[in-house]
């Protein structure tokens, strides 16, 4: 199945080296380690070893980039030929946007003197950052080559880092799991992005968007991660103490909760009540979405379980009835149903953040209402912040939306190697592997043939 | 392969969310943060960020969520056709189940002024009563409606509640991993439970009873991750310091020498000397079981060793002699052997916990004693302590056969849509995937749908 | 397929259980708690709790622990008819290994008052012991009986522990990664150890000697663990604070580097620019075992994405390009290129460890030089640090490749049960599963009773 078109022997290799290159360039001159990370300066001030910030985060960095490799690489792997794409590509897109992420955020709110400086912090911040690109790859996966994906991830990476700079640094906006930065803004770039590719013909590959027995266990690796990580992703980069182990225990909850109501609207669409492993693979991680902006607020574990509960409701309908509409009406192809998991989520996550920014009271905040709210803490009203978290959601809505637009736009070149409609969800495009397509999709004896990829080597 | 009984369209979302709003609504009434949780609480009081809870325990914590979701999960998808179910149903009576534990321990051990206070520690222990849940899961698995589980769950984190109460509050046992209130507890509820649920007509699903060989790969993923975290696991909620450390050094070494004797007696029982996946992904767990209750204590690396060495001798022995004879007089259909890793380990474990107990002085804990022992601290006898540990696990196997006897009467009642004896150990009753059951399993051509579960999608 | 000579039915329990219970013996009369673990001694001193080592180091060590069982046996498991063996042979001979290890290590730099005490840093480096020797296994693998296996773990462990003491305790050379004392040791001892074993009609067991889609699937979860963890596995055993900080970041941003380079040359080597999962799957991570030495040093992260993507790129060429060469001319039978995943990459690491320490200057270390070079702290050259670090280059080569000579002799010794040249690579020899080897090779149906190898029992 080679193809002078989504030939990759030129391209992916130069544009891995370009970029690479001057990701090197960029941090010599650029980027230096900052105070917890360099020798002499650490040794500068008399502080014991574990008030470092690599004990108070580290942990917490790793489940994140489980969540980043694992889970997002795995969940896609539903798909019945798509397995070493959907982890490779997840491999190799993360591995460079986390570089790329690691100048830009610093561009925007790391420079110290004209370097970016940087520790754990500052990883944690790439990873998530990458969490978004890997979100939008989600909505066109299956349907653009590794060149077109690290294209895209350079463009994202840096609308990003200005929207979250936009929120964060002007506008004060709290937001320490992403339900805004990193949820609403992946999924409406990536749904934006793949409207514009928009395929016609895709159903010429329809027999392969679907999943195998295995292909949806391998799924169920990512998923698991997720779920069981999310605690420490919305918890990674909050205040220190009471902030960081309060967002966890928020959103145990709230996923716990979007479990039950996943289950159960699951089995209530299906019409002979069996459960479907989209569902469970993807609406009961809602709730980690949806609690990612108020985890660290005084939620309450009570508010966090009807976030959850909403938040699992909603997912299922998306993928039982508006992904379809959206196919049809408004030609959105959306291969992993990202606006079911991160979309509308991600926009419950910001209305139930503002609303609870909005009601935030230093009875119930004390003299944590410092790292809570530091503007509320400074003797700004509550309603305030929570207008500023509103138009938050609307910034990141339009950025996602017109960024997604151009940078649509920009893949559409016909020189980035994209497969041809008749050939999506298919690995052996670009992978050493045997070619199960063609005509002999018909044939039972290629199903074997689609799992002993190399079976050629093997008789 | 719909059928009225096992159609679960109403009951299981009925049951779902009836849970889970009684759940919101009692979280609403009852709980509320701890005082490391509590913006307003932590910051009354003047400590450093890094004397929260949440930096001793997070890490242990994580582990033991991956054992639970990944380890248990995984380990029961041996079954040929029962990924979906063993990976989905484990994750959903988790979910209940640990926001139920947080309420029934909290009731027990966490009420502060009428309110059940919750941190890090709670959804420990909250994860610790789900993974006896899903030890009892083990037993019955394959042969139970996700509506049963759920049932059953309820149930059984009440009593587990019960049993917690009496011996960690009441008579002030020593068992911070579990020996007897998570694994003894666990596996002998689940077996009284397969008994009142005693099939006699099973051998008609005997075929799909069994692994095939990618079912074996899944199902070492929970066995490894089971393996790597139990010193998390036993070390999670001992007092901090030299408490947390001893325990996973204690339980590492215990581990490894189990897994050496299970290698060998796994051999050494078949007569062809070839290795068996069920000794090797079960049996060579038990070391971690046995260390449940003394791995916190002065038991040094020698002793866990030794203790290790005898849990996978043991174990090895119950999958290959005792299984069958329960199997065959006591009519005990037990499909993970949960009696061999987590009952006779869990006795073990106990024992060891009272010898160990009994023969503790002031001169090997020093002013450690009170961490390990309050009791002989304070003042009382070593061998009162190791009489009061032997009393625990008689309370404990008590508790449990009761428990599972009146709750195996309950889950017997025909309306919570069990599958047939026919229809067992097969995810297709429910969950979306095609249908392998029937005639068609005689015919090789059926094994290769069973494989691509959506061929009908894909041809 | 059951055979007297690899009838594992004696020779596997005894070894076990010899073994094990010299382990136990010597545990008992040589190994203790360290002051950190034992009840006693650290209730003597009046410390916080924080500062027991366990915080600082367990979650590394839990990350370490996961890269040695699920890392690299996943990794291994993507031969098509030796996922049992991979995943099972892994978790025996490391649980074996990290106990040996444990008296080994201790004996040579753990014994206070005859006694070797253990905690948290013992058990990082019983773990990194066992990683040289599952490096090792990668060279052999497929090709050796589990009982070769344990035999090649007793001496290999011994070996590492000379090699370790001498360049660690005598020469004071910094290798905290072990691109050196893991790496470049186990590489070079297994292919060694595989020269001498070479096998003239290993082609026989060709057809086996490769992936299926499955297979490289499963492998996948591997590398990703891998590569994740790989931050954690340089700097689980540096000082505290800055140091482990800094490893991690170096070796995050060292592997990111290395991940693009490999992409590039996978797909640049590639007559039809494919990505070869081969590559993917080792490659990618040569960049942690180059940063193993100087992760710790103030590389910075300019230096780490330099060291990094070198590391890829010489990888990808080894497997494409010298692989074939030292199979052919020096007839080493590398199973899973451990020659471009760990040995040439750990050349290159202590190179660059060579080179970075002969730089260092109090003006970039500071106060801190006495944690990463304390010889040149106590007044030192750094020209001296950095011969030194040449030295242990060349004394580790030497110890690895005589001890692999005689090793390997050992090995061929005809009482081991190794696998005859036709059914090398094939878990039916020693797993009980069903067996496809023999005629039935040729025919397709066979690749179906391979998958569901438990076929008898099915129908």
């Amino acid at each position: 199945m080679t193809d002078s078109t989504t030939n990759m022997r030129l391209k992916l290799p130069i544009t891995c080296f370009i970029l690479e290159i001057i990701l090197i360039i960029l941090f010599g001159v650029l980027v230096q380690y900052d105070h917890e990370t360099d020798s002499r300066e650490w040794h500068k001030s008399n502080h014991s070893d574990y008030e470092n910030d690599f004990y108070y985060r580290y942990p917490s960095f790793q489940d994140v980039h489980v969540m980043i490799f694992i889970g997002f690489g795995f969940l896609m792997t539903f798909l019945q030929r798509y397995g070493f794409s959907s982890v490779g590509f997840n491999f190799l897109i993360a591995a460079f946007a986390l570089q790329w992420a690691t100048l830009m955020q610093g561009f925007f709110h790391g420079m110290h003197g004209g370097k970016i400086h940087i520790g754990v912090e500052s990883m944690i911040n790439a990873d998530f950052c990458t969490g978004s690109v890997l979100i939008s790859f989600g909505a066109v996966l299956g349907k653009t080559s590794p060149v077109q994906l690290l294209i895209m991830a350079m463009f994202e990476v840096t609308l990003f880092a200005v929207n979250e700079f936009i929120l964060l640094s002007i506008l004060g906006t709290k937001d320490a799991g992403g339900s805004m930065t990193i949820h609403t803004f992946g999924a409406y770039f990536g749904l934006m992005v793949t409207r514009i590719l928009y395929r016609p013909n895709l159903d010429k590959s329809k027999h392969r968007n679907s999943s195998v027995y295995h292909s949806d266990m391998f799924a169920m690796i990512g998923t698991i991660y997720l779920w069981m990580f999310w605690p420490s992703f919305n918890s990674a980069i909050t205040a220190h103490g009471d902030d960081q182990h309060r967002t966890a225990l928020n959103t145990y909850y709230s996923l716990a909760a979007c479990t039950l109501s996943t289950y159960a609207m699951s089995s209530l669409t299906a019409h002979d009540g069996k459960l479907d492993m989209v569902h469970i693979q993807n609406a009961a991680l809602a709730g980690g979405v949806a609690a990612g902006t108020a985890g660290e607020m005084m939620l309450t574990p009570f508010g966090s379980m009807i976030v959850g509960f909403l938040a699992g409701i909603i997912s299922v309908l998306g993928f039982k009835y508006l992904s379809p509409i959206l196919e049809e009406k408004l030609k959105i192809q959306d291969t992993c149903g990202v606006h079911n998991l991160h979309g509308m989520p991600g926009i419950l996550g910001a209305i139930v953040g503002a609303v609870t920014a909005a009601v935030a009271t230093t009875d119930v905040y004390g003299n944590g209402m410092k790292d809570v709210f530091p503007m509320i803490a400074d003797g700004g009203k509550a309603s305030y912040q929570g207008g500023i978290q509103a138009i938050s959601l609307a910034v990141t809505l339009g950025i996602a939306l017109l960024g997604g637009l151009i940078v649509g736009f920009i893949l559409k070149l016909p020189i980035f190697g994209q497969p041809p409609d008749t050939i999506c969800f298919e690995d052996s495009i670009y992978w050493e592997c045997d070619q199960p397509g063609g005509l002999q999709e018909q044939d039972p004896s290629w199903l074997m043939s689609g799992l002993f990829t190399k079976r050629a080597d093997v008789i």
